[in-house]
């Protein structure tokens, strides 16, 4: 039997999948799991998005065009234009999913043994998309007690090395919820400038800023227009996750035709998703009024109401769905499967993600966990007293 | 500016695509170019997928299963079993596409400067994600003197080296519609199981073999279990290209489990896709007879209209819808140029796709190039005019 290969064998399995099976062993004990774990919105899919979806009219399900319906990146450019963001339709590569534009980028941008600085934590899947391009990631810690700001960049500049190529960020960031300044962005840009690197940026949760914060784009730093390579995707935009379509955005002409050779020979991004994507640009802004003020509410719950835990502290986050936790834990691994496996709080218990997942730096991050508020209040209810009650008694509490 | 990496660059374009600008220069003259360079069927998508995305009941578009909805895995199964392939639902990966069950494939089996052996001409695409992987393509060539059968063992074994890690096939054949008979897969087998190898078996025309040939399944080769991958997809199958719906098949679960952390950082395949495909397993045998009487019916007014133009050779393809066709010109690239800008009949001309994408073996198959049979008789005929009429004034003839 020919073996797997080194990159087969090498990838990890995250700390939240190694947890799935205690989570069902839990379940068929009778025992009630809220997710915190997660990052599936509960919320609705626009009606013109769906609707779309129900008036097909196609006889054939054709191939699109390998970047993207034209029709569809077209009408794109109108959407960023109202975000803010001004870019031609040709500087659009529509993917499937973020993840592929991610993993576009680092195939295109990225020798084997090249370096990507990453601000940790950071969301999990990056480690296994560089892995697959042979590129090394190399985190900078950023710190829960300065909730989650950049690094300085001094910190940055200690990290950078001839083979350095990229710096990624994520912003409004999974898995913090800190949305970068403007301030914290021309910072980058001056680093990338000197050191003529890629800027990753990964903007998917562009909808999701909280107390009047107005996200500022990397596509508007001037000066590195051919550096700043954006990743879209409209899963958390419009709450189709599934749809799986997202966009690689990039003023760079070398790069686009370098992905648009990775794009031919995969074909296509799914047609269907595209058709709801197209239609979705037509959302009116009550829809994106009403989910933020749910998401604001439930935030303002949860932070309040874990913070209100002794010994537990979770900072503000601005943006996204997902907040990181300090717990008073040796080890948040642990206490995630003693939660599954031996707690339970008036038939019920809660599933977190350990942050040791989102962080390259062995040993960080140990005693924090990221939640999801994608739960109605009731139920962040219910997952808050179930923590308050295990913290009480968790053999492995430190204070 | 920072570059482009090694692989972006190195990655080639395909002939097909280099003469895309000719075939829009075509058009802007106002010549009507018939396009049998393409692999879009014409057909229609059967109802009841159709259907299933018209009656779309989910309110969130969630992701599914990163291996695919499990009902969608499980029904699977069944139409798998009436096509003679008995597999566990868990053998199956559900895959964006079958490009992706390809790249998942490559990336779990096969290290940098692993090689696999390909008979050419084959599927372009191949190159481009085998070179993505490192991986390095060993063509064998099969000859359209021969009708492009399985090339002899004793050339497979020539090729063997201690880098040999897989073998490729695609049956029916993409792009010269040859079925491998039971016979040739076995003596396959008694190379993929000598050497060790790997047996990927690209199976995606599985419902497009003509004049009662049976297709026999590399799932089906005996003493092999643990080698065998399948590629599949339902593009063909129910002619929709566009839903990007495929499944990396195999009963060995170390390749499952690898495959499964790559599944698991694109999180999901689509789920629209997903849908039309699970629905699509209940077309009736009504839809594929009618499909093949069509194709049959096209594939011989193409085939004996091309044998009859003067110095034109057509073997008789048994499956999927291409053929392969040798031309009395010196160069079937130019030649596919010069029909695009230098040509015209009666204000129509045709658009071809050079051989020499299809071959790996530098100047093999100068003289071929594939045609598709998805357009109509009545479009068929009128390409054919114009080809033959070409033919005698190309400047480019051999005899």
């Amino acid at each position: 039997m020919p073996g797997i290969s080194e990159k087969g064998l090498g990838m990890a399995a995250s700390p939240i999948r190694k947890l799935v099976p205690f989570a069902e062993a839990a379940k068929k004990r009778g025992v009630k799991v809220y997710h915190l774990n997660i990052g599936q919105p509960d919320i609705a899919t626009p009606d013109c998005a769906l609707e779309a979806i129900k008036n097909l009219s196609d006889k054939v399900i054709e191939y699109s065009h390998a970047a993207g319906l034209e029709s569809y990146r077209r009408k794109l450019t109108g959407y960023y234009k109202s975000v803010g963001i001004n870019i031609d339709y040709t500087d659009i590569l529509i993917t499937t999913g973020g993840s592929e534009a991610i993993t576009m980028a680092m195939s295109v941008c990225l020798n084997p043994g090249d370096e990507i600085i990453v601000p940790e934590p950071f969301y999990a899947n990056y480690n296994t998309f560089a892995y697959q391009t042979g590129a090394v990631v190399k985190p900078i810690t950023s710190k829960i007690d300065n909730d989650f700001a950049l690094p300085s960049i001094e910190e940055f500049e200690k990290l950078i090395t001839p083979k350095t190529r990229a710096i990624m960020i994520c912003n409004p960031n999974n898995p913090t919820g800190y949305i970068y300044s403007k301030e914290e962005l021309e910072q980058l840009r001056d680093i990338v400038k000197k050191y003529d690197l890629y800027l990753f940026s990964d903007e998917v949760y562009r909808e999701f800023c909280y107390d009047g914060v107005q996200h500022f784009s990397a596509m508007n730093l001037e000066g590195i227009e051919q550096n700043v390579i954006m990743m879209d995707s409209v899963s958390k935009r419009y709450s189709m996750c599934g749809v799986r379509v997202g966009a690689l955005i990039t003023r760079n002409k070398d790069v686009i035709a370098a992905a648009m050779k990775i794009a031919q020979a995969r074909l296509c991004p799914p047609y269907l998703g595209q058709v709801a994507g197209e239609a979705a640009i037509d959302t009116p802004q009550s829809y994106f009024d009403e989910v933020q003020n749910e998401y604001v509410a439930r935030r303002n719950f949860l932070v309040d109401a874990l913070n209100k835990i002794e010994g537990v502290y979770c900072p503000m986050p601005k943006g996204a769905f997902y907040a990181v936790v300090k717990f008073p834990v040796e080890n948040a691994d642990h206490f995630a499967q003693w939660l599954l496996e031996e707690f339970e709080y008036n038939g019920q218990t809660v599933m977190i993600a350990p942050a040791s997942g989102f962080y390259s730096t062995e040993g960080a991050g140990k005693n924090e966990a990221r939640v999801a508020y994608v739960l109605k209040i009731e139920d962040l209810k219910g997952a808050m007293e179930c923590l308050e009650a295990a913290l009480k008694v968790y053999p492995g509490r430190t204070k």
